[in-house]
């Protein structure tokens, strides 16, 4: 607890946004910094909510035909060099690998890397390039596709300024990969990809996105067509969640992957990729928490519940412990969102307070405390996680009205998450209003300006030296609600559509 | 189809024990090497499998209480060499990042290693050092004991001759890690692992293993006890499937894992690893599949059963389709060993035979061919992959005794390999029965020879250099009815305990 401000992290969000965050994270112990420069170590309750991440989005990768498969971590030099937009991406930031063993090292008398490789090794940045050169010997003929391949894998960007979960040099992710026959189906699994990220956001994370196009400056390296989902996180900054790309024809051309039709002529493929990573985490931590750490939908909840049991002696403690554990069978009984609920029993030597603020800052959605008092009643004291509600409860109100609950939970937070985010989204028609907008409101807090700006804008090129001196982007072009044309808020010059500008993480 | 033989695999076993192996995994579309050497491509069938192996195995780690966490896939070159005996048994097969990005190369137009890293990085070949630095950092008080963790992860160790599955550059695998307070409660870890290892391969994969400690000169660089399963493959070498190592005090005394017990003095904990990896896939190849390719145990098969519809024109097909749809529904009502019965309906547009074959191959447990013929009787035409029994049965009785028939499968898979090991395992008491029993038994065929010997023997030293000579190995010392001493096959001096000795993988 921080005593001065009664809050269980210290620093407030308001006080310090980015220093809270990683505060956040070591309290509810979900990762930490590794000696290994750039690299986090994900902890058991930070690894079991990406757990339950993968679940529900492995779920529906299958339930759209998708299967997974497994690449090589390694890429060869010569593979990056392909495809020219690519390498040009991803060349700054990757880890090489040159030799093969170690040897004893006469001079320093440790050791120094030997068997030197004849061509370099680059640890994936992506996988791309490797996963096409198989491609391009498993497609022969349009009986053979489409291809749709995902992976769960580990990935390295050798990133110079990391933080946990938002941006380390090693994270995980999924990379999706498929081959079609057409541009059409290429474009239309792009877009489906994009929507089962935005379902799984908002409907799983409880996080809103807004689904969009990434302008040309803002595709991945080789893509023709990048979309995205974009969330507001507490500071109103943006955050790119997920990512679904159209290549085109540009790898299969790359990497040869072509393909006889049913008119026996020969064609390049179109092929898509799309990934979610472990970013996901750093986005649910940023949209849900509070000043006393983490907040945790009920759908992806390591834990749906903690029960605390509370006594004075060892005779109490039997009672209250054999109360404690029937309940617990009781609540595991029922399933929520596919999952059985899953219960804590916290019985652990330490003093009830110390306990309790353990729970709340890692972000249990309900917490239980059973005394004798309660016991003779037949019922339990209730904490909602999200509200901060606590009330008295029957234990058979609870049993009955539990699954309600976490409905309630879980639409309250994205209730709440949307009503954030409307409310620091603003329309803007002029570059007075939209240098204001992306002024600190308090200078002693520089996180906090004003959020997203809806803006019509006529081009890239002619608003991007504004948008560099302001340090702002453009997020993507909203797919939904975008097709009325306006007018540029800097040139005054007509425009197609509006864009999402934001600060962005 | 192997014209001659009558087989759809070619060569077979007899013929050509390593390269049937090959042929069994290109046939089944597990797996395929990619252009980096030595890493695989592990393809959606063998995935699948390895996603069920996985699952399986997760449950019995958490139930046993484990968690899972992810640690980096760099270790510092530094780390290494902290545990002598570790360094040593690595440092000639690992993959070393020196550099962090890529660079125009002026004289070759293309591209070269930059930003030279001031500690070169390893990939992990295991985890036990990065681990270990962190478990030091986290266990300061016995009351933070035992850390029970687990990850699934891909290690790298750069093998010279690699094969499918069973020695690659890259592999994935699982590795727990765990840290105990005192000795006693280390080796009860160490040994319950293997317990899991030993009742996962024989009452999911049908793989029968016998459990055993290593000898010194087959132990894991740094452990104190090794102890593994071992199984029988079809060509009578042995292979094994997982280990499970003692740490003692050797890896938290390099790594400084130290902690306060409950009398206040400091001590250095004791600690285990333990593994299996997609080797497992390997075993269960040369476990089970036959000449005509996989055979694959019904708890861990991807499809519990394929349907195949046989029609010969257009109104047929859609009477075939729909009773065949209907079937599938009705066979995936049902859950077999915790998991829901999963069906494929094969409805390409193949010959016949072709896709019977291609289904054999792959080793789904059970076909399922309906023609108007059968749907006339309202019957199927049923073939089993482990016995190759076929055999018309009416739609209900398939139904009503699909999971029985599942659990014969599963039943006789297991009894087969029992028997196979068992006729060729003996127990061996000179030097000149040893001889002969490791001597090819077929001057073309040099992968078939007696077989596991069951020798007492007095010293792994004495034995040693008739074991390099004949390219035998210690594989364990037999934990189960091993109590009894006898005489050293070799030396005739007193022995304690038996060992397997055997030709390995």
């Amino acid at each position: 607890m921080n005593k001065a401000s009664k809050t269980a992290i210290s620093p407030t969000r308001a006080e310090d946004y980015p220093e809270w965050y990683q505060q956040v994270i070591r309290h509810a112990d979900l990762a930490e910094n590794s000696p290994v420069r750039g690299c986090m170590v994900i902890k058991p309750w930070g690894y079991a909510l990406w757990e339950n991440m993968q679940r529900v989005l492995d779920k529906k990768f299958k339930e759209t035909g998708h299967q997974n498969a497994y690449f090589p971590l390694f890429i060869p030099m010569s593979y990056l060099e392909k495809e020219a937009e690519h390498v040009e991406g991803f060349a700054k930031e990757c880890a090489v690998v040159t030799h093969h063993r170690l040897e004893a090292d006469p001079e320093t008398g440790g050791l120094r890397p030997a068997g030197p490789l004849e061509e370099p090794l680059i640890v994936r940045p992506t996988s791309e390039t490797i996963i096409g050169a198989m491609y391009a010997k498993w497609v022969q003929s349009y009986r053979d596709l489409p291809i749709l391949i995902n992976q769960w894998a580990n990935v390295v960007r050798w990133e110079m300024r990391t933080r946990l979960f938002l941006r380390t040099a090693e994270f995980l992710w999924q990379e999706g990969h498929t081959v079609h026959a057409t541009k059409e189906e290429a474009i239309e699994e792009t877009y489906k990809m994009l929507d089962v990220y935005a379902d799984f956001a908002e409907n799983y994370m409880a996080v809103p996105v807004i689904k969009g196009e990434k302008t040309a400056g803002e595709r991945f390296p080789g893509a023709d067509i990048t979309v995205s989902i974009e969330a507001m996180m507490q500071d109103r900054k943006a955050l790119q969640a997920g990512t679904s790309h159209f290549l085109g024809q540009n790898f299969s051309r790359a990497q040869e992957i072509k393909f006889q039709d049913q008119n026996s002529e020969i064609s390049y493929a179109w092929t898509t990729s799309w990934g979610v990573s472990t970013r996901l985490i750093g986005a649910l931590i940023m949209t849900h928490s509070d000043d006393d750490g983490m907040v945790i939908p009920p759908k992806i909840a390591p834990a749906h519940a903690v029960i605390l049991p509370i006594y004075r002696d060892e005779t109490q403690r039997a009672e209250v412990l054999a109360y404690c554990q029937e309940l617990k069978q009781e609540l595991s009984k029922q399933a929520y969102a596919g999952r059985a609920i899953e219960v804590e029993l916290d019985d652990r030597d330490l003093r009830g307070g110390e306990k309790k603020w353990y729970h709340v800052k890692r972000g249990v959605p309900l917490r239980i405390e059973v005394g004798p008092k309660d016991m003779a009643k037949d019922a339990v004291f209730l904490a909602r996680r999200d509200t901060g509600k606590q009330e008295s409860m029957g234990r058979a109100d609870l049993l009955a009205n539990l699954l309600s609950i976490l409905d309630d939970m879980q639409a309250n937070l994205l209730t709440r998450a949307k009503a954030m985010r409307e409310e620091f989204t603003q329309e803007i028609n002029s570059e007075a209003e939209f240098r204001k907008y992306f002024t600190p409101k308090n200078a002693d807090n520089p996180e906090f300006h004003g959020g997203f700006a809806m803006c019509y804008f006529s081009s890239e090129e002619e608003v991007q030296p504004l948008l560099d001196e302001l340090k702002v982007t453009i997020r993507c072009i909203p797919i939904d609600d975008n097709d009325t044309p306006g007018i540029c808020f800097l040139t005054g010059k007509p425009a197609e559509k509006k864009g999402v500008f934001a600060k962005a993480y």
